[in-house]
C-alpha cells in the first residue's frame, strides 16, 4: 500500500465517473471508462454469468439467426382468415399481443371486438356483442399462435381477408390483417356503422381484388421490396410511404392483367392511395416469417417476439417455445396531435414490434431520416440509435442496408443477454393509441422494450441447462 | 519595424499557408486563414468589385430569387410538340444545351438528329436524313429558346408528344419530351428500327394515354411530388426512383377513370413501372419553369439556366438576356459501366442540369445517399456537397427540404458573383454518353459548371453599368 501511493498514480476508472474526479484534481493521470453492471438483480446476473460464452448458447444462436438470414417471405395470396389459417377455430378473434382474457383488455382491443363480433354478424349492436363476449361465447388468441400479426388491437376475425405470406426456405407461412387506412378504424377500436361497412366492402371487393391480382402476380419476395424501401427512407414500421407506393407499382400491372371489374379496381387504386401506411401488414407478416424460421432452436437467447396486447408487453426467444415474458405495457411519450396528451395514451399496443425484433423499424431508423417529424428527435439521432442496437444483436442482414451510414447492414437479431449486459433496451418506433375505444391514432413516439421481459428470459433460458 | 519585430509577435495569415510554417517553427502563436483570390484574372476580378454590394445587382436577385421561389409549375397536358410549343416551325429540330450547328454537332446528338428525321418520315435511311441535313434542309434550336428541355441529345421534333408544364403564377409554359426509358434510345444517339418504333408506340399509345390521363387528373403541381420525392431519397436529377413511383401512383386512379382502352393502359403502366428515370423530363421541365420565372430581371447575377449541347458548356443569367456564355464542354470522370472509361465518354451532354439551376440535382444530393452508388463517393460527400453548393446561391428553396441536414431547405439560385468569389463551381450530378452514336449511357458520375462560363458572366453583367 506505501509503495503503491508512494510511486507517481496512472488511474484507470471503471464506473462511477464521481470516482476519477479527486484524482483528476489531486493531478494524476486517469482515463475514466463509461462502464454500467448489468441489469437486473443479483439472481439475473448470475442467470446471465451461466449462458455467457456459452457455447451451447453461441452454437443455438448462429443456427437461429442463419435461419433468419435465410428466411424469403414471398406474398402468395389473400383469402378470407378462416380459409388461409389453419385450425382457426369459429367463433374465435386473435388479438395483437401476448394472451390476454377478456375481461382485463384494454378499451381499444375490447371496442375492436365488439366490432368485430357485429362484423361477422354474431350480434347485431354492441350490447348483444358485449353480453355474448361476457358469457365467454368467443375464444380469443394471440395472432402470434396461428403464425399471424396485426398491427394496433391486431383483431383478425374468420371473415377478414389475410395476406397469406410464404417462407420456400423453411416451409412457414404467416397472415396479417390488410390495413383498413387512417382515422377511424377498427385497430383503433372504433366500430361505428361506417368502421362495419368498410370491413364489408373489404371483405367484398378489397380481398377478392387483391387475391385476383397476387394470383395472376405470382408470388411476390418481400425482403427485395423492403430492402427498395430503406433506400427510399422507410424504416418500414411507421413510416411505409415508399413500400406502399412500390407495392402498387407491383400490384398495377398485374391487376390491369387479371380482367378485373374496371369500377372495383379503380376503388381498390384509390383506397390504397389514399394510405401510406398500407404496406405495414406486409411488413410485419414477411418480419413474422423471418422470426418464425429463427424460432424453436434450443439454446438460443435470440428474441423472435415483441408484442403487445394494450397491457403486457411481451417477448419470446427462440429457445424457449411458446412462453411469453411479460411485463405491464409503458405508456408511450411521444409526440401528440394537437389537443391529446400522454394522459390520453393507452399503454403501448400491437404486433408491429415484429418490425424491431427483425431488425427493422427502429433498428433500421438510420435509413429513415423522415421517421423524425413523426416520431420525434433528429436525422442524427436516428443515425445514432441503429449504431446503439448494433450492440445488443447478434449480426446484421445484409439483405437490408442503410445508405445513411454508407450502406451498412442494419444490425439485427436482438439477444436477450446482451440487453442485460449492456443495460440496452431495444428501441421502438410506435404509433400511439387513445386509451379509449374508437378515437383513433393520438401521436406516435419513441419507445424501448421493458427491460424486465429480457429479465425473466435469461433466467429462464439458463434455467434450461443442467450446469 | 524594428519595434514590430521587437515584440512579441500573435501572426494572423491570410491564404498560401506556406508563409505561416516558419512563424510556428519560430515559436511565435500565428492563425492561418485559409483563402484564395477570387477566380478568373484581374480583369474579372476588378467586374467582379464592381458587381459585389451593388444596390442595383442585390435588388435585382432579391426580386429573380423572389420569382423563382413563388413559381408553381403544374403538370396541365400532353400534345404533339407541334401543337403544343408555340412557334416551332416546320422542319425544326430542337437539341439540348447551347445554339451548335449540324456540323459541329457531337456524334450522339447527330445519331439522335439522324433518327428524328427518320420518325418524321423526313427521311427512309440513315444516308438520305444526312444528305437532308448537310443540306441544310432542318433548322435547329435549342430547347432552351421554346421553353423546352430535354435530358442527354435532348431532341424534340415535331410528332413527339411533349409533357406541357404552366405556372399560373407567372404565366409562364414549359416543355420536355418524354422519357423513352434506358438502353438503346434516341436521346444516347441510337437510330435503330426498334428505336424509331418506340417513338412511334410513345405518339400512337403514350403520348394519347397521357394526355387523357392528366386532362381526367387537372393540374399536378410538381414542387410537393419532388419535395416528397427528396424525402424519399431521391435528387431528381439521376435519382426520379421515388418520383416515379409517386408520379404512378397520382396518375393511374385518373387513368381507371379516363375510359382508356385496357390493352393500352396495361402497355402504359408497364413503360412507365419499367423506367425510375421516367419523372427526370418532369423534374426538368418543372425547374425549367422555376428559372424561367427568375429570367430577364435587368442587373441580376443569377443563373437561370446551365445546358450541355456535347461540344459547349453553357450558361444564361437573369439580367443577361438570351446570350449564352460558353466553354468547352468537361469530359466527366465518373464511375463507368464495365468495360468502359473516361476514353469513350463524350463530353458533358443535357439540359439536365437545369436540376442543379433550380437547387436539386447535387445541390439537393444530401437527400439521396443512395445516389452515391450511381455517382460515386460516400453519404457523407453527399450532405458536405449540398453544405457546399449553399456558399454560392443566393438563398435557400423552404419547398424543398432535406431530412438528412435535419430537414434544412435545399441551397438554391446561382450567384456568378458568389462563384468567381469563392472559386467553388457548381457542383452537377450527370449520366455519361458514349461519344459514338448508339451506344448509350456507358456511365454516370459527379462534375462541375465550367469556372469560364462564370467569369465571362461576370464580366459581361459589370458592362452593363456605367460606373
Amino acid at each position: 500500500m506505501t509503495s503503491l501511493f508512494g510511486a507517481d498514480l496512472a488511474v484507470i476508472n471503471v464506473g462511477l465517473s464521481q470516482f476519477a474526479e479527486p484524482i483528476a484534481a489531486a493531478g494524476a493521470p486517469v482515463l475514466d471508462v463509461v462502464w454500467t453492471p448489468p441489469a437486473g438483480d443479483e439472481t439475473v446476473a448470475r442467470a446471465l454469468a451461466r449462458l455467457v460464452n456459452r457455447a451451447e448458447v453461441e452454437a443455438a444462436n448462429a443456427t437461429a439467426f442463419a435461419r433468419y438470414l435465410a428466411a424469403q417471405p414471398a406474398l402468395t395470396g389473400v383469402a378470407p382468415a378462416a380459409d388461409a389459417i389453419a385450425g382457426l377455430l369459429e367463433r374465435t378473434i386473435l388479438h395483437s399481443g401476448p394472451p390476454i382474457a377478456w375481461a382485463n383488455m384494454c378499451a381499444p382491443v375490447q371496442g375492436a371486438i365488439i366490432g368485430a363480433c357485429i362484423y361477422e354478424g354474431w350480434a347485431n349492436s354492441h350490447e348483444a356483442a358485449r353480453q355474448l363476449l361476457d358469457a365467454g361465447e368467443v375464444s380469443f388468441s394471440p395472432c402470434h399462435d396461428y403464425g399471424a400479426v396485426g398491427p394496433m388491437a391486431g383483431i383478425i376475425s374468420p371473415s377478414m381477408p389475410v395476406w397469406i405470406i410464404e417462407d420456400p426456405i423453411h416451409g412457414t407461412t404467416t397472415y396479417s390483417n390488410l390495413n383498413e387506412g387512417l382515422g377511424k378504424v377498427l385497430r383503433y377500436g372504433a366500430n361505428s356503422p361506417e368502421v362495419i361497412e368498410r370491413l364489408h366492402w373489404m371483405q367484398r371487393t378489397l380481398g377478392p381484388t387483391l387475391a385476383a391480382t397476387v394470383e395472376t402476380l405470382g408470388p411476390l419476395e418481400l425482403k427485395p421490396l423492403i430492402a427498395q424501401a430503406l433506400h427510399m427512407g422507410d424504416e418500414v414500421h411507421n413510416r411505409n410511404v415508399a413500400a406502399s407506393a412500390l407495392l402498387l407499382k407491383r400490384l398495377i400491372p398485374a391487376a390491369l392483367d387479371a380482367g378485373l371489374d374496371p369500377a372495383d379496381l379503380s376503388a381498390v387504386v384509390k383506397f390504397i392511395n389514399s394510405n401510406d401506411h398500407f404496406f405495414l401488414n406486409l411488413s410485419m407478416s414477411a418480419c413474422k416469417a423471418m422470426m418464425d424460421a429463427a424460432h424453436g432452436v434450443a439454446g438460443s437467447s435470440l428474441v423472435t417476439a415483441m408484442a403487445r396486447n394494450g397491457v403486457k408487453f411481451g417477448i419470446r426467444v427462440s429457445g424457449l417455445g411458446e412462453r411469453w415474458f411479460t411485463v405491464p405495457a409503458p405508456v408511450v411519450d411521444g409526440l401528440f396531435f394537437p389537443g391529446y396528451s400522454a394522459d390520453d395514451a393507452n399503454p403501448d399496443l400491437g404486433d408491429s414490434t415484429i418490425t424491431e425484433t427483425a431488425g427493422l423499424g427502429a433498428f433500421a431508423m438510420a435509413a429513415s431520416p423522415a421517421i423524425v417529424q413523426f416520431v420525434g428527435g433528429s436525422a442524427s439521432d436516428a443515425i445514432a440509435n441503429t449504431h446503439k442496437m448494433a450492440h445488443i444483436t447478434i449480426g446484421r442482414n445484409d439483405a437490408f442496408t442503410l445508405p445513411q451510414v454508407d450502406f451498412g447492414a442494419t444490425p439485427a437479431g436482438i439477444d436477450i443477454r446482451k440487453v442485460i449486459d449492456t443495460g440496452i433496451e431495444p428501441t421502438i418506433n410506435t404509433g400511439i393509441a387513445h386509451r379509449e375505444a374508437g378515437i383513433g391514432q393520438i401521436g406516435a413516439g419513441i419507445t424501448s422494450a421493458p427491460m424486465a421481459c429480457f429479465s425473466q428470459a435469461v433466467s429462464a433460458l439458463a434455467e434450461t441447462f443442467d450446469d
